[in-house]
């Protein structure tokens, strides 16, 4: 299996993307994100999407160049249409309008249409916390696979949330996760290598639960996390991605991804040392908790993500033959210089 | 045990606050709203607290007539100081300010500290429905029974939180939940009955998982619903809720409750009737989306407690004889007349 460095990897993604008529900084910018995520341990978010963008490109569904336009606008809130540019170009805008104003006024509330998909979530509260605030997304994300709280049919989607809380000098909480029970991603690898997958994932075609991957792909749908309450923040995100972005609810949604972003400024609540300092304590304690039967040590959201970039940033991105052959032929017919793997 | 209309139940519990010499008002708001919960099917929060309310007032913690202090002010922020008056006084006037802003701006983040128990969440989110505005509160709650994902340290509350978002004709959606797997309330039911609770309820002081209730009161904790994604949104409610608020986080939280309420006002974003034709439709969708196993119905967040209430507006609200003769004990000793019960 290929094993390449992160700037040799994120050379080549932005080489891509340039020879595909991107901006350079927009091929920067995706090329970087998309590597972190592969840094990250996040690879279902990382360079395996080169070929689609790169397709999407060629169908002109993704637009290199284009920038989001903001349709509705007040001093504390927006909503925005991506015009299908790059989702990260769309969101990192996005995101930034939202610190800008709440830097201004304390909060801001940003919705965002036709866009495309934006990668990683968690990229996008980082940049709030960068900033002393405290950031949130919501992301309706399509297609639909997940069933509702008590069905079968595919109507919601895994609409994943990320929210970052700034904190001294204890690394921040960076949470990103999918509202479903697991990614798509995730069941699809288990089926491909013959594995099964937990109960209480999926349900099959006519609403059992099975512990056999495949049958997600027979007409089968992903469940809601945590029962009915993950359910009913999926709902939300469906509300606020889908109906407020303007882009759609369930299965009629247009785009990729339904954006909410949610941007909070500390300081006018709360003076931001007293604030990081209850969070540093807050986590100070939870970490040394004792353990729960099974456990080796708590974790705060996003520490996993942590511990797994200062491993990869050392012993270099394992891509897996079949993900890389394809971005070989991607950069094959656009005549991009491979990178030395290992 | 008794069962008693909800009229007069409501009338009873607002003679015993009017006994202990709180505001017409607030006895009228503090009744409407406990007995509400009882409607709702929520008994945890119904007229059940009457007992530890008086017990608060007594002992000069609760204080009727209190009203909450605006502490720190913007046009779309505030951080309110709860003054230790009834919890649902300050509730009730936080999200009237949030709704006010939000009318006005846009958008509004607030939130409230010193701040006593507010009841059953979902009627402050319904407030900003009935608006037509999408209304969320997060709730920091003391005292701390939940431990971190992977310990088995009680250093979290069961943090529950609650959304409302308008529909066109079909209901509106109203989620309210713990953020943990179960409510405290709910454990104790099951061990005073001498039941035994799923697994992944509860571990136990050596942090085992049991089925036994009992071990929660032998130093067990309850885990956080949905696994690790529960437990990051438990922790986003005590930074929201305890840091932002300013009341503190995990075991240093200082009151019975600490809220981060936001209102969004969706005619900034999206015409109100586009975005209620889209909910609607999505309500629908759901709703006729073909059964899982071992389901009759699909039902979407609020809609349990609406079929429990047109249950019990007709047949009365049964209340256990010993929490009946704890609220009776309460009202002889101020000398209020008992209602009538079947």
């Amino acid at each position: 299996m290929p094993v390449i460095t992160h700037d040799k990897l994120k050379k080549f993604t932005k080489d891509i993307f340039l020879a595909t008529n991107s901006p350079e900084k927009e091929a920067e910018l995706v090329a970087e994100l998309l590597v972190r995520a592969n840094l990250c341990g996040v690879d279902s978010h990382g360079v395996i999407r080169i070929p689609d963008y790169v397709k999407e490109i060629e169908e002109g569904k993704l637009k290199p160049g284009i920038q989001p336009k903001i349709v509705k606008e007040s001093k504390v809130t927006a909503l925005i249409d991506g015009q299908f540019g790059f989702g990260q170009v769309t969101a990192m805008k996005a995101m930034e309008l939202a610190i800008e104003k709440a830097q201004q006024y304390g909060t801001s509330t940003l919705t965002v249409f036709n866009c495309n998909h934006i990668g990683r979530l968690a990229d996008y509260p980082t940049l709030a916390v960068e900033k002393d605030m405290i950031g949130l997304i919501f992301c309706k994300g399509f297609p639909v696979v997940v069933a509702p709280w008590g069905g079968r049919a595919r109507l919601l989607g895994t609409n994943p949330l990320s929210f970052g809380i700034p904190a001294g000098k204890e690394k921040p909480i960076i949470a990103d996760f999918a509202t479903s029970v697991s990614a798509e991603g995730k069941i699809r690898v288990k089926f491909a290598r013959g594995e099964k997958i937990p109960l209480g994932w999926i349900v099959n075609s006519e609403g059992k639960v099975t512990d056999e991957p495949a049958e997600l792909y027979k007409g089968g749908a992903i469940l809601p996390f945590g029962g009915y309450k993950g359910y009913a923040i999926n709902l939300l995100i469906e509300a606020l991605g889908g109906a407020l972005g303007t882009g759609g609810i369930a299965d009629e949604f247009k785009g990729h991804n339904g954006l909410f972003i949610q941007v909070v400024n500390i300081d006018f609540f709360t003076p931001i040392e007293e604030f990081k300092e209850k969070i540093d304590r807050m986590i100070r304690k939870v970490k040394s908790s004792p353990l729960a039967e099974g456990f080796k040590e708590i974790l705060l959201p996003g520490e996993p993500e942590l511990i797994e970039m200062e491993k990869r940033l050392k012993d270099g991105i394992m891509v897996e033959e079949k993900t890389w052959s394809r971005i070989v032929e991607v950069a094959n017919r656009y005549r991009v210089e491979l990178p030395k793997v290992n």
